[in-house]
């Protein structure tokens, strides 16, 4: 069992499943993996070619990591805020995960982060679906 | 002139004005008022009693950070994702406002969040208008 | 193999260890368990007798990202800001603990809390004695 | 009066001053600045020579952004906390001060984050002073 499973069941009000606890821990590890795909661009020797590559993963970077936290919540929780943060994720997963599969084939980072991003785009939509 | 408006002054790109330094601004600082409205909550007495107002801030404080970094990025700007944040923003400042205005005659920090919760969704739905 | 030790491994300057992959992941999920603890204290009927304890898992959860963030990046690290997060992590880290350890007994998610703060601690403290 | 002072003053607990609400608007008000720096840095030409400036920006963003939510909270202060987090804040105040200062002749952005991080170290540094 993942931390976040033992958190989900761990919470007062019972009402979480296992799908949330994937969902949330994706999520939350797509804001880090976008985080690190920006410093690796920062770090390639070719760093001028990959200012919107860094633009969209910092971004990501940002959107995931509340979108991650306002999922995770489950007191009291305000449907139609989590709709749209939810929306948000979608579009800043499927315009970053568009951008590093461009620079995929010659950077690994690039390659896991767009995959990684796309995972997370369907992790929301599915979350979504399930929120309607 | 402020802090941001400097910054956005000097950008590379030149292409910012003064009403977006002020949105930034207000979006900052709607954040934070967000994160301290929380605390007071926090704080009283009858704590028991604004659970759902304590839920909205800390939801509605993650956005604002969020948004009002994102809004402040001028480099290679992806509007659909800006877009779909500042939806997102505009619902929470929205819930967190009607929710917060339910205290607002007892509490001044409910009062205070409030307005500026106000002031912020319309800020918001100004800047999504000048991107569509 | 786990995301952040792809991502550790495809960075350009390759100097990245295992230990290193693990520590950022153990310090992303402790920030998503205790933004979870604060919210399932929320939600508990007695939630009067829990302010302290939100409190603290509020602030150890926004210093855990941040302290996941930076001790992510590879390019040009400022090893004394490093060293400096990561002292306030350990800080973080060991008073939530400490408060959770109270109420662990009772509650399932502060003793997940308390357990997963103290291995974060540990693994801030390795981090920083690898960094001297 | 700015909105902190009116959050501080609207605090159940009333023990909060206006150098408090002023330390906190700029603390918030740095983390912005060196959001704005970075990117405004991602925009220029000469990006490729920027990379230790972007990565400082960033880090300082990041913990002036935390530091900023744990010193506005009131309600059952942790103290070596946020003592902690503020001697984070000022070593990475001031790295990214003397990292911009490099830059500043020539470029606008630099020499406002660079300003902004120095009276940002200097508000934590009396903040540290009056915690003691």
């Amino acid at each position: 069992m993942t931390l976040m499973h033992e958190m989900i069941r761990t919470h007062p009000e019972h009402s979480a499943s296992q799908d949330l606890a994937d969902a949330i821990q994706l999520i939350s590890e797509c804001a880090q993996v976008c985080t690190m795909c920006a410093d690796s661009c920062l770090g390639e020797p070719d760093v001028a070619n990959l200012v919107a590559c860094i633009r969209l993963d910092l971004d990501c970077a940002s959107i995931c990591r509340t979108t991650s936290e306002i999922v995770a919540r489950q007191t009291q929780t305000p449907r139609s805020l989590v709709r749209a943060q939810l929306q948000a994720c979608i579009e800043a997963c499927s315009m970053c995960a568009e951008e590093c599969e461009m620079h995929a084939e010659h950077m690994g980072h690039c390659r896991v982060c767009a995959e990684t991003c796309r995972r997370c785009e369907q992790a929301c939509r599915d979350l979504l679906s399930s929120l309607s």
